[in-house]
Parts: structure tokens; sequence; C-alpha cells
């Protein structure tokens, strides 16, 4: 089958097309590469399988040009501002690469009548709600992040297209993602800057806030399980993993790794790291696993492989 | 107090337009008379307290510099496609029309740091969920129109840029409203086919939909009754009516007002009126009254008084 990944050179978006392709499925990669490397799919680029295009999907007659020449059967959406922390200042990148991605590929879609689609959500859409454990069924949806709002707006706006249009739509709400070709985010931070001064280390926060964190070949793994959805409309899963680490005990996994004894710690104060981040959040995850799916990784298992590799890597 | 309503020169606006001067506001009406008409703000032209402008809401550059001439303390947005089912065919208008002006607004309201803010929202936020009742806990929101979409997403995003910039966010969602200066929907088009060919009237769908109708000046009562919310973040109000009209009910009403005693009716068939349409929806209204407010007409009134308006204006 032809498949597109859009937002192909990213971090998730380039472990994804690893998969489809070890699937047999071709890829056709759409990135604009403002998020997206080109290193991230260099080793792809001689698979017969595996096509590149340079192109913002915001922009109808790029992303238009594309879908007109290649016709794929089936979309994976993954381009989004992915840094939720920049766009804070300016909710101005939420609008053009979260929401407007989202339309522009679900009205290419409609016009070249392609049914299938997968599309990566987030925990955001949520806003705090740190009490509650977090299901699909969820009421009250109130993000507070600018991309929280734009992911929960592209959401509404699978819900209208798959229902107008006869489309299958599997949605992934993601929890923290991380692993081999991260490059942002508080485990990236925090070896960037102690490589820089090892005895000293800034904390965003107060240093517990507490999230799932999900190993990216877990995440890929479940997207192709369920990527046939048989079954129109929208078709929405929480995904995450056993347990939750903190910033603090993240701070404490680095300093171990790189064999770091002494490092005073210093917090901004606060509960959340910046304004629109929550602080905390707990998924319940009946749904999926009675689907069939269990994470490989807990959330601690993640975080010490992502620091493992990212200190390998350099 | 320095007002602004976007859409003022609309159905819905121009009534509001008509309560914030009586209550002794001032009012800066903006709209691109897309389908806000002049005819609808004839009356308050000389009027002291009122101003407008020409500007389309979806473009920075215009509703910008309209906000940075006038700095309103209150921003009523009500600027939206508000015709459904054309949009049914051309998802682009509610991308523009609904979702972009809202993020235009938000943008210029946090710029020029405005705190205070009325959104119409509607019912259509729901999907199709006839079985329930529908307060504003109600889980799973799936709109099925691009409309009901790009309202949600409109929603999202006002949760978002009222926590980040401290706004006090009021937001009804409205379910169909009738009254004077009404442009569209089944009880102006019905008047309309019938003046053509009294004999005959073709209804879309199975005449059962059925649908609570407020009159407008119940809806203003409400926004003008709840228009100080103090209190930063979203506060959400379904705003409805005691008892619903079907559409069959509707055309016999007007036939009725009209003195045709021998129309003959044709149904186009299914459920809806159009892709798209929810055909039946109730709205639970226990936090509106709780909080002291009750629409002063039923539905069946409001559509009785609309009918009598509309054929004594013509």
């Amino acid at each position: 089958m032809k498949t597109m990944v859009v937002g192909g050179a990213g971090f998730i978006g380039s472990h994804l097309c690893d998969a489809l392709l070890a699937a047999g499925e071709e890829v056709v990669c759409v990135d604009d590469f403002s998020l997206g490397t080109r290193e991230n799919i260099a080793h792809l680029k001689e698979h017969p399988g595996f096509k590149i295009y340079e192109a913002d999907a915001s922009v109808w007659d790029r992303i238009h040009s594309v879908f007109a020449t290649e016709k794929p059967e089936y979309v994976f959406h993954l381009a989004a501002n992915s840094d939720i922390q920049a766009s804070a200042s300016d909710p101005g990148v939420e609008y053009k690469n979260t929401y407007t991605t989202t339309f522009q590929i679900l009205s290419c879609m409609r016009e070249y009548g392609i049914k299938k689609l997968f599309f990566a959500s987030t925990s955001a859409v949520y806003g705090d709600k740190r009490e509650e454990r977090l299901d699909e069924e969820t009421a009250g949806l109130a993000p507070i992040s600018y991309y929280g709002a734009a992911k929960l707006g592209s959401e509404a706006l699978i819900s209208a297209f798959s229902y107008m249009n006869d489309m299958e739509a599997l949605v992934f709400r993601f929890p923290n993602v991380i692993g081999p070709r991260l490059t942002h985010g508080v485990i990236f931070d925090f070896i960037q800057k102690l490589k820089t001064d090892p005895g000293h280390l800034r904390i965003l926060g107060d240093g517990k806030q507490t999230k799932p964190y999900i190993y990216v070949c877990d995440l890929v793994d479940a997207i192709m399980k369920f990527r046939d959805v048989h079954k129109t409309g929208m078709s929405l899963y929480n995904v995450g993993v056993q347990g939750e680490t903190d910033v603090k005990r993240i701070a404490d996994m680095i300093c171990m790794e790189m064999g770091l004894t002494a490092v005073e710690y210093s917090y901004t104060g606060g509960e959340s790291g910046w304004k629109g981040d929550v602080p905390r959040f707990c998924y319940c995850m009946d749904k999926i696993h009675a689907a069939g799916w269990r994470a490989v990784y807990t959330s601690d298992e993640a975080v010490k492989k992502t620091i493992q590799e990212n200190l390998k890597r350099q």
C-alpha cells in the first residue's frame, strides 16, 4: 500500500517510516525540515520504497501538489509544532503548523477520496486535570496551551471530515514520547546543560512535574498494530505506559549515567516548568489494553534507555 | 465601557448592538458584510455611542488595525459562517470565517491586554447525540459538520488563550436562533418557497427533525445578564428554551399564518435535512437556570412570533 507520512523526517515520523518500510509498505515522506532533519531519514534514502518531498503542509499549493502527484491510500499526519514551550510565546506557530496542516491535509484527502488517516494527538487536549485518571470519554477538555488547543481543534476537524467523507481515522493521544532522534524536551535539555556545566543543573519548576514517558518504538508499534481501523469515523485511544517519572528523578538518572556525583540542583520554582505546561497527568489505558496492546518499556525504563542512547550518540 | 461586537451587523450581532447601546455601553461594530447587512444596523447609524468598521476579522491586518485604533475593553465575537448547509460543500468557509476569525481576535486581545470576551458557540459541537440530554459536561464531543468542528476548535483556542492571558471568557452554546432580521434557515426558506408556489412545499429530510428554537431577544437577554463573568478562564453555558419544534410543525404553522389550507408537502427523505445536520438534540439547562435565567418564549412561541414578524415585514 502507498502510505504518506507527513512530518516523516521528524523524531516520531522517521521511526514510523522505518516501521512502515519494514512492513513492506511504500512510503512517501513529506516534511518541511523545520523541526525534522535530513539526518533522521538519511538511512532510508536508497530504499526503493521510500520517497521524500520537501513541502510545508500548511501551504495549500505545496501539500496539494504532493497529493495530486502521489495519491496515497493512507495518510499518517504527524506534522505539528512539537515544541510546546516555544509556542507559548507565539501562538501563531500552532495555528499554522499544528491546526492548518491538519485542515489542508484533510482537504486534500477529501478532494482525492483518500479514506485512511492516522493522527498524532496529545494528552495536552485535556488541560490540567491532575486529579483525574484520563480516559477517552473524560469530559470537559480544557487545553491550557496553544499546542493543546490546536490539537483539540484538529481532532474536531477529523471528527467532521471523517463523518462527512466516510474516512477511517485513527487518533492516538500521545503522552511524552522519547527515544533515539529526540531533539528537545527535558532529557535532551538536561544532558546539554550538564555537558556545559557538570557542577550545576537549573531545573524549571519545582522538579516534581510527573509524566508518563513512552519509548518511541513502543508507540510506533501501537500505530502499526492498530493502523487498519475498518470503521468509518474517528477511533480514539490514549496511548501510554506503565508508571510515570518526575523531573527530579530524570535529573538524578542523567547524573548517574554521566557519572556525575556532586551536581547542585537549583529550581526556578512553581508547579509547572512554564505557563501552559500541565504538571502531572495520568492516563487510564483500559481501552488500548483491552484491544490487545501494552508498552514493552515502563516510563522509567524508557527514560533510562533514552539517556543511555543519547550519551552514546554524542 | 467600550465594547466591540465582531459580526455586529449580522442577525444576532445587530440585536446585541441594540441591547448594549440601550444599556449605555459604547459599541464598535465590526463586520465584513458578507452575511451581515447595512440594513440591520441602519437604525443605529446616528447613535452617538455607535461606530462601524467594515473589516474581515479573518485577515490579520484588517482586524488588527481596528483593535489598534479602538482598544475595546470587551469583545463580543459573533463573526462566523452561520449557514451550515452552505459550508458542507466548502469546508474552507469554516476554516476562514469561523476558526481563523477566532484566532485573530484572540491574538489581538492578547496583544492589547484585553481581558473580556463573549463567544457564540453552538450545539453543533456535540455532534449527533440525539439520545442524550446534553449538558456542559457531556463527554465525547464529536462534531459531524465542518461548522461544529470550527466552533469546537474555537472553544479550544479560548480555553488556552484565557488561561495563558488571564482572560474572562463567557461562551454560550446556542441552539437554533430565530427572530427579526433572520436571513436563512427553515422558517425563512419555507416562507420564500410558499410565496413562490403556494400549492406545494418541498421539505428536506423526513420533516421529523426536531430542535429547540430560541427567540433572539431571549438569547441577547442572557448574554447581557451574564456578560460580566468576574472569573478568569472559560465559563460555558448551554442556552436554550422550553420545548422543541419539528420541521413539519413549522411548515404547518407557516401555512396557517399565511392562510394556506391545501398545501401539498413532499419530502426529500432521510433523517437529516442534509449531511452534517444533527436531526435532533436536547439540552439540559440546569446550569443556566440555576444561575437565574430562563427564556421568556417557548420554542413554539418563538417560531410563531418569527413567522408573524417575517410575514409582516415583507
